[in-house]
């Protein structure tokens, strides 16, 4: 499998069980309807568990323009591929959250919740404030970030992060890392701590049909994109000062 | 143990599993009665984990004809045996819901729930839609057997998608796969992703002089059998082009 | 440290643990009140985890006279070394549930439930019924001895059930078998599945001078000792014939 | 990375998701606002996970004052260095919590509950009773320690209690363990069970101008202080003479 189609396919696996998680607790008569946050922090955890370790031998499973930048900061990562990853990533997400509106479609029509249903496909803050909802997003993933070098830190580990060795039990610590971010600090805006994680299901949001939706929040929508940049270049900044 | 005790075995004790965690939420009476979506899909998990580290040295674990399937065309397990596994799992499933029914007897005697009756037994959608139910199916199974030849493709695994050395350790990936599916999709239709899990349950749901019974909704039974064969085909596909 | 000396530790860290959450969720005023199924299961698994991890170097960390009588009948374990393993579970759950009490005592005295109270202490039925409650009792610990002679049958694993070489990780499967049982069956007796958890509680609970306590329910006793020991016999029985 | 700023990074990721947790439950209108228990003690785990993780092959990841003064009594790690250890673990947690407080203040202010306010910085008892108060920090922060020496015990395990060759799975363990004392015993107390994440937030509650706050309960501040202590020296001395 090239890395082009690995990440597409890690990206979109992670978002139809992100969004999935969304949609079965937000939408109508589903048998999960109101399951609350710790359903939805461990199916999105689970998610990246599942997106990672499938896309881990073919292309290091960045599933996030976040990671592929800190690892070309990092130098571990070409400059010259990034474009090329975060085009897949946003394909993957974009195939995943369209997957989720096909699979639920009765559940949105049965659903009179606009916010809701755009909270299927992308993150809006608890209460807005750009200076705090850019900083929210920064912090989770600088968190995210240090914890993905650090994982990849270890003796017998391989490239991109995943143990040698331990197969999928080494994808573990990363979707652990993604249940503390969400349990922690997902209740501000959503955590989108990924930039195609937002901007691909934002689009799709746009595109989609979606009875009774509402606009797509594009104003609000560079904040999931540019925190997590930044938040991963402090993070690889920091971590290159102190090793 | 013979492969075909095997599946028997460990298909038995998944659906003891899983089958007593919905019988534990849904009937009355019970210490946890009404305990939500968290506890069931991580019950059906867990019964999962049992089921396959149980199994997984004997048969390699597939206690799922939809399983089965997949590595037949794969090309890693022999057609010839598919109708044998095939039987056992369903044998598995159909001793498993039964002893369910017999620990749980006098909570059903309590109950007054027909529909609730029949979900400890087999799956139903939250909202019939032949088409996205098939859907529904198709894609979480997708889900699961692409999961299944990732784990299986790490370096120091053996036979069998278990990696060797790491025990019933290294069955935990499988567990989270089917914990992140029923977070994410379980919603839609009650995630079968397991054509025997559905079916021998169903056998029993009718046979079995359940109290205030109502019928076993055949006319829905084709589609957690035929959807996760469908689904299973795809991945294996999938995986066979993109390696 | 001798064996005698680690099982004491493992039981009264499982029972201290396993006790005090249930006495969190059940009694008033503490911080977790009512907190559920969820809480109740993840607790115990977690407890029976740590007390697996601290003792197995030193007594194989069986903590629970089931899995000391699978062994022997299995033949892995000396006969003679049973009764003073089985008296250092009882002693160890006894110190256990002492700790709860004495941590819980302002607790204690607040509530005004002597059911739940005993529930910190001992198991009970959901419903009374002789045969069907040691039938739970039976499989439940059917399930956990079973997997017990898996866990332990994976090729580099040591002596006693813990994979030499993954420490404290190769004791997480054993948890995960634990949270299982609780999720699935625990519903319906408590899930004793270890006759020295039931007992040593339950004799501290006649002994302690809880305020406003209810009879110990001697006359169910014998229940989540005969369950689990004819469990125990079963599965190992079974795994005999078929291995 | 040296011990000092490695002790710093683990505890503020530690006491950031910690009281990120506490606050997203707390506080109101963030989308996780009452999420309960279950959420707060996975929290707390995941954090500390982190924590341990990030630190481990720099410091040995103590991020707690009562780990360093039980492996300075045990004999592995040096008086001198205890001193700067604790001083860098409160730091950390002042600067974790106080990084809540940046991200929260939104919430802070649309809040009006100062005890809970105060709840996300630092402990208090359920039930005001010194002594007893004391025991549960005491006993829990005992089987803190306790399992920290075991974990550490296992063959292949390196320098500072994560196993070598299995990376940030091998921190699993401990996240456990705090996951297991939080669930069964943080209902008390709240589990400080570790001198700098109480003392640390509870300065930074102190400075802090939080909108409507309560006083900052010195007159309980060293129980979380030296129970912990005490705990750990007893865990120690236990382990000493049993080994």
């Amino acid at each position: 499998m090239s890395p082009f189609v690995a990440e597409i396919l890690g990206t979109a696996l992670l978002i139809l069980l992100g969004g999935g998680v969304v949609a079965s607790s937000v939408l109508k008569d589903t048998k999960s309807s109101g399951a609350g946050w710790m359903v939805i922090t461990t199916g999105w955890a689970m998610g990246v568990f599942i997106g990672v370790f499938v896309a881990a031998p073919y292309s290091g499973a960045h599933i996030n323009p976040a990671v592929t930048l800190a690892l070309a900061i990092e130098g571990s990562f070409a400059w010259q591929d990034v474009p090329m990853y975060i085009v897949a990533q946003v394909i993957g997400a974009m195939i995943g959250s369209g997957t989720v509106y096909v699979l639920f479609k009765d559940h949105f029509d049965a659903t009179d919740n606009p916010e809701g249903k755009r909270a299927i496909f992308c993150t809006d803050p608890a209460i807005p404030n750009t200076f705090r909802n850019l900083m929210s997003e920064i912090v989770g993933t600088f968190v995210l970030i240090m914890a993905v070098f650090f994982i990849t830190g270890a003796e017998i580990q391989g490239e991109e992060g995943v143990p040698v060795g331990l197969g999928a039990v080494g994808a573990i610590p990363i979707a652990f890392v993604v249940w503390s971010i969400g349990l922690s600090l997902g209740g501000l805006t959503g955590y989108a701590i990924n930039p195609a994680r937002d901007l691909g299901p934002r689009i799709m949001h746009f595109l989609l049909p979606i009875k009774g939706k509402t606009h797509s929040n594009w104003s609000y929508s560079w904040i999931p994109i540019l925190g997590p940049l930044i938040g991963a270049s402090l993070a690889t900044y920091l971590h290159l000062i102190l090793s």
